[in-house]
């Protein structure tokens, strides 16, 4: 029974490419991680240390760089397909090229009620995502986010659970939701949209306000109605998943101190968390 | 030649103290990172393991939680003068008692253009922070911030500084000029504002608006440049203290690809950074 | 086209168990990062917030501190696979339970050249772990390690890769090779070992091994060398599988100082990083 | 009342420096993360904008990988003490010089019984640390580690302290002592030692074995003996200074469940933790 090579992919992991738009003399910043990766037929490389087929991870760092340039950054998506393309067509041996972008946002910094042309304070908080995987069969767009943390302080209850012997968990009523979201919506298909900083927007503002409207039973059906609302409201997404971290937030018992302590006062813990993970789909769709 | 105990403190870091006020349908919340300390006679403590003078850092974490009932979170300052002088009060061997505080913020989530009673977003980026030294002398309250990541994509220069037989940079005419800053400011006294969070924010805003519009010759500028025109204009603080780590940004060479780059495309650096630290005074201080 | 539920799983993740053994004097101490997940049919939770099928997190939590003490510690896999079990017997609804363990070594204080019986110091540096997946068909194991940072100062090489016009990179006849290296490798049946602690201290001995006495024409071919000789003393494996970051350690130029530097003095760089990732299998294995 | 630069200092941060001894084929390695900071008269920079008394930060980081070849690393102390005096003797305005150096330990590899030439595995945990200040009047050098996390399983109890309205901690006969150590020593003087090395090794084995064989009654306490032997032991330090977070495990009720826990199975919890910080010197210095 042969020892062989089986999954494998290589590539160049955050380069931190900052494109600064200088046309006129009000400037804009697109503040990029980019990571890229391929995959195909290596093995002569893993098993004869042969490289003739491996276009180099520093290779792939100077093409990220060079396309922040030669096709500009009007969006993560934008830049990922161009340059996931690049890197497929530069090397023969590859069948699939993958580009993860994560994005810092910058606002600009208000002066006498007015942006600064040039000057900028980061946005601090969530990143926005992007991840295009491309082969010869096409080209699979997701976008996203990371980092997201959203709290409700009432309208979320956690009750009529099963229960077993290591079961000590009250029933609450009225309890404190919070969680550090991360999603990423896949696109029906890399042209579903024509504006992906519009899209982008308007699946993270859907989110936001399911989240805030929506009374919780419990964090699995938040993030249900969660992505049936983006889903019912976007119809260039075909798909979207959720890891969202329960972030307890422990109410601190008081009475010990005279004090009464009505969803007022609590200790934000960090360890352990729930961890809640969730895909939300159409129904008819076959792929993945 | 004797052993001795020289300086000593104890205390109880970050307690994450998270309270929301609903004494209306119209939720406010406060989330803090609270760290006490107590210093003073604990000689008895450390040379004969003998606890009778030890207010436990159980107590103290106790005391950070009830008094963020009994007395409120109207300001980090506030919140954090009331539990040093508790602190102080119930250890007859302390000398002093000091309490650090970390805010993050959060935003209200806007839903039909209006921000939603009871869900949040975190702000992110930077942090707010309030320490205060009381003693029997007195109480000494610092605000600050910590992390607020500021850019200027032009405006910048760094040039005829010294040269040695180790210096190989170039003098830049237009660089990137980035930081994370890390800014204090000490009050004249604790009853120099009636508004700690209105002082705050004001601090705050002078020292974007004077990074924003100043020409920066060196970073050290810049920094000198935002303490002076804060201590201008806000009698209530007596002295500014800056660290900023200079985050280095490469313009990247793309001659080799056939592109040129007026300043488009950079490399953010992780390490080694510039540290700049510098404090702003004001001339006829005696104190410190 | 109806919207509906996909892959979900939820669970307790990062719980911080330390398992003391003190039937004797001399103390064993088991220091463990514990997170367990149930996948199935919870779509009621999802869809309509009811929780009769849920298992509650808080229990997961409760019973993966139980089984340290009911069960045992005698190793992270047995650990696992006895709560794995647990756990998916505890719901119903569930079709798999998955158990994650990160165990952190501690050895014990030397004193006059004798370990101490109850002082421990952490040894840092790598993590080993272990993943257990339940089901009705059975149970996977996969044990690892993560974080072991290995460096060659010589012996490795990268040339001969493929250039297009994006390529700078000179030929590297004699450079620093170094990875922290992440490794997983699935054991052939839960039986297939009767000593999981033995066996994963030889499968790290065995892939130490490869890695120092194996010249290295690219990082590729290093890890399938090593994936290669472990597989092949170790017919309990089934397959191995590598993530490798290559950490790059850049020859600093001197020469504008007089200085030559024949492979004496690097920068460490932090990003970008090479990543390569590759699985080494048997031939005649069908599975996953 | 004018405002004025108050305290100041610039330097460059955080350089990797990797320094590979290949003279025979047994390689050695030190790997180094190293600070440097200057102070002194540099008014007109911050004030100005005049940098003709500036030695660039960049020129620091030149010297710092320089002297890593043209002086070369016996020790981080050696190694800082040459790299602070070319810093200070550099730059007339500067009036002091500072290096802060961590360095990351590497072992051989084991191969055969034997460790490898050039193959190395990082030991991990704690790192050493150094600090070295230059002025004319002297150099004054602090050695120390941080990260050096240590467990007592048994031996340390928590009893007798002060009790106010906010106590409800219960004393405890017999719990874990842990903690993550910072130390830093400080030289008598410069050449209070002919052995870096031997006597940073030494110091902290004192520290371990008193650690290790010292009953606890309150961290401050087992601190203070630490710092006394160590005293005792090395003649050519005039003090020692630790930072100990004490970082609880909590004993996990298992009632319940029906399962007793006599001291058996804890949650290592995060946060809060406690802090003890204190310093131990000699009775008859009059320095500092």
């Amino acid at each position: 029974m042969g020892i062989v090579l089986g999954a494998n992919q290589y590539g160049k992991a955050e380069n931190r490419v900052v494109r600064i738009v200088r046309d006129t003399e009000r400037h804009d910043i697109r503040d990029l991680n980019v990571s890229t990766s391929l995959r195909g037929d290596f093995a002569a490389a893993h098993v004869d240390g042969e490289l003739s087929a491996v276009l180099p991870t520093d290779t792939q760092k100077n093409t990220a760089f060079a396309y922040a340039k030669a096709h500009g950054v009007d969006s993560p998506e934008d830049y990922a397909i161009a340059l996931g393309r690049r890197l497929l067509e530069a090397t023969p041996a590859a069948s699939g090229a993958r580009v993860g972008v994560e994005e810092y946002a910058w606002d600009r910094i208000e002066v006498d009620g007015r942006g600064h042309d040039h000057a900028f304070v980061r946005r601090g908080g969530e990143v926005r995502t992007a991840t295009v995987d491309v082969t010869a069969q096409g080209t699979v767009v997701e976008a996203g986010l990371t980092g997201l943390v959203v709290l409700r302080s009432t309208g979320s209850e956690f009750k009529g659970f099963l229960h077993d012997r290591y079961t000590t968990l009250a029933e609450a009523e009225d309890r404190i939701l919070a969680t550090s979201l991360t999603a990423s919506w896949r696109y029906t298909d890399a042209e579903s949209t024509g504006d992906w900083n519009g899209s982008w927007r308007a699946v993270r503002s859907a989110l936001l306000t399911s989240f805030a409207t929506t009374y919780s039973r419990a964090l699995q059906e938040t993030l249900y109605v969660m992505g049936r609302e983006a889903l019912e409201a976007h119809a260039e997404i075909a798909e979207i998943s959720f890891a969202a971290p329960n972030r307890h937030h422990h109410l601190v018992d008081l009475a010990p101190f005279g004090l009464d302590n009505p969803g007022e006062v609590f200790i934000a813990a960090d360890r352990p968390y729930g961890l809640i993970e969730a895909t939300v789909t159409r129904e008819a769709e076959g792929d993945e």
